[in-house]
């Protein structure tokens, strides 16, 4: 396995980062964007809690178009803010329902208004608002003269392309749960649950050096399952079963997300041609995952192998998406999606079909782009159906 | 240990719950209420999926005032909404950023609005709109001429009062975490880091049976630590410390949430004293735990112990709250939040107080309130500061 990287960033991975947003903030005429989910905050200041769990109480940083991030916090987290690179902290007592912050708020955000008399808010897709929506009302009406315009696409195109420093943690957490999944065959038995199942394997991912695995499915059935988003379930393993096991393990805030198929005791051809069809279109997605090319060049690529190979359809809507602090993050490998891949984008092959009425086969792998061709972070899966006997 | 309950709820227990919010939202005057949010769609449907962790897609349940819920959700979710008690499942291809699931969401709206014109939308604290700002902005405006209300009293009222099915879940993964922090000081070890040990500590929280533990952080200082919601950090342990692990672990989507101190080699005074002040606020304040009594007669029990104790100030803002399927739900034990409790009500018990600048102690226990008084969920802890030598 990989050395372990080194924990945190450097002070110049958040300059670097707050450059970067500010350069687009600028160009779109934004004098700030407000931030409130943990993954924008995390981003930005380096403030990695796992407080958000807990609903109670909103947080805000705002993103000034010429200073550093300010923190609009509640006092539990002034400690923890206080070791990050951000300066500004400003606290209140939480929670307070009468004034959960706002009014701190709103004094930051017309102070900062000084150019463009705009602020910029995620709206778009696969954004969300970490706040009361009320209180949102609220603010946006303490707010009024100043221009609300959304942040989402030069939000995410900053994280779209990833550091060296953050592709070393994504490289490391693909690497780790790849040899989770080379040993797994070993832990699996048939007349156990799936959730028994999975939890030997998460006991064996933590002694792997894995940090967490906020998403660890399972789905199984006979000569196939059914679904890739639920589990694990009760049901027992047994011989003729396809079983699969997505995962998206954590190393330091970074994701991987991929998955593995094995069936027990014996496959129908069906479920191996299946198989194979997936692991070649995969491979077809990895041959157009090219600087230049977009998304949908690889949804095309991948696409087509499926077609040919006799898919019925495809529930999960798309073939692969974006990988970093999220298990998904934008963009999607769609037929219109048409984003350019660049240099240090880490993304996901997933191409799944409908081989059976009811029954799917979905393979996963995540690849890095480079000038120098594509890179395969997770450990290429066995081209063969593997079966455990 | 408890034995294990089983997974999974009757039918009766949705219908249960249906007819209590159906009831409240006729008071209301609300033909139907929007759900967004993974706990909320759980709650009332059953649906119970780990996928809300890909931001990509929204899903929308619609509680009906005379009807079962509807769920319009992406393809993805459909053959795992098919195995709940939900009949009226209606689909989208989703990612699909041209209308995701907006105009059939606005269908379903609009031909539910028959007798008020109202629509119940989760808008206030502890609350949570789990879909894009635009996308609501643009359902808001289809929904020309119907009334938005908000629903966020009626709901958690709901979740307030649990079943003894809820209970039984909650009361288990309560018992299996208390073991796992009995069985932690022969795990604990001096000269390995925080996240060495809290790893093994999850390590051995799996083999007892939990199911996740969405939440576990710790703390360390010498002679205390400094934050209750950051961490596990690399610190590495040496005696004369303070260490302090606080989980939510999980069992069947329910949640503990409960600390537990420990000191290595030697403890100050002041330590042990402080321990003490919170150890005797747990008590004070689960003699308050009365039916009729509300949260505000728990947080002043406990508040004056800590305040005859010397406490020089908290930076929690809150001495417990709700709980169940989330880590922290309403209501807030604080000065001024005067819920009344009532038989089925869980809350957590957690005072807090800074001892010394920049050290704090924090207890946590979990209780059920019922007519016959409170009970202990969470194993009461040791009540002198236990220190591993």
């Amino acid at each position: 396995m990989l050395e372990v990287p080194k924990r945190g960033f450097e002070k110049a991975e958040y300059e670097r980062r707050l450059g970067k947003i500010q350069k687009l903030m600028f160009d779109e005429q934004m004098d700030a964007i407000l931030l409130t989910t943990q993954v924008d905050i995390e981003y930005y200041t380096g403030f990695k809690t796992q407080f958000f769990e807990s609903p109670t109480r909103p947080w805000f940083v705002l993103i000034p178009l010429d200073e550093k991030p300010k923190a609009i916090i509640p006092v539990i987290g002034e400690s923890g803010m206080r070791d990050t690179w951000v300066e500004d902290i400003q606290t209140w007592t939480s929670p307070n329902p009468e004034d959960e912050g706002i009014s701190l708020l709103t004094l930051n955000i017309k102070a900062l208004m000084k150019r463009f008399k705009t602020l910029g808010i995620p709206q778009g897709h696969e954004s969300n608002l970490r706040m009361p929506l009320g209180d949102y009302n609220k603010l946006i009406s303490n707010l009024d003269g100043i221009n609300i315009k959304d942040a989402t696409k030069i939000l995410r195109y900053v994280r779209y392309v990833k550091s060296p420093a953050e592709i070393e943690k994504i490289k490391y957490i693909c690497d780790v749960a790849s040899q989770g999944f080379e040993d797994l065959p070993s832990l699996l038995k048939v007349g156990e649950s799936e959730r028994a199942n999975c939890q030997r394997f998460k006991n064996h991912l933590l002694s792997l050096g894995v940090d967490d695995f906020p998403y660890l499915i399972s789905g199984s059935g006979q000569g196939g399952y059914g679904s890739i988003i639920m589990g694990p379930s009760e049901r027992i393993l047994e011989n003729g079963d396809i079983f699969i096991i997505d995962t998206g393990c954590v190393f330091d805030s970074y994701f991987c997300d991929f998955d593995r198929n094995y069936a027990f005791g014996y496959a129908s051809d069906e479920a191996k041609k299946a198989y194979e069809v997936v692991f070649k279109a995969t491979d077809a997605g990895f041959d157009a995952c090219k600087v230049g090319n977009t998304t949908s060049d690889v949804f095309n690529a991948m696409n087509k192998v499926m077609q040919e190979g006799g898919a019925l359809s495809n529930s999960v809507g798309r073939l692969g998406h974006g990988l970093g602090m999220q298990l998904t993050e934008w963009p999607s490998n769609t037929i219109n999606d048409n984003t350019k891949l660049e240099e240090g984008v880490v993304i996901t092959l997933e191409p799944g079909m409908e081989y059976l009425e009811g029954k799917e086969m979905v393979h996963e792998e995540n690849v890095l782009i480079t000038n120098n061709g594509p890179v395969w972070l997770s450990r290429r899966a066995s081209p063969e159906l593997p079966i455990i006997v």
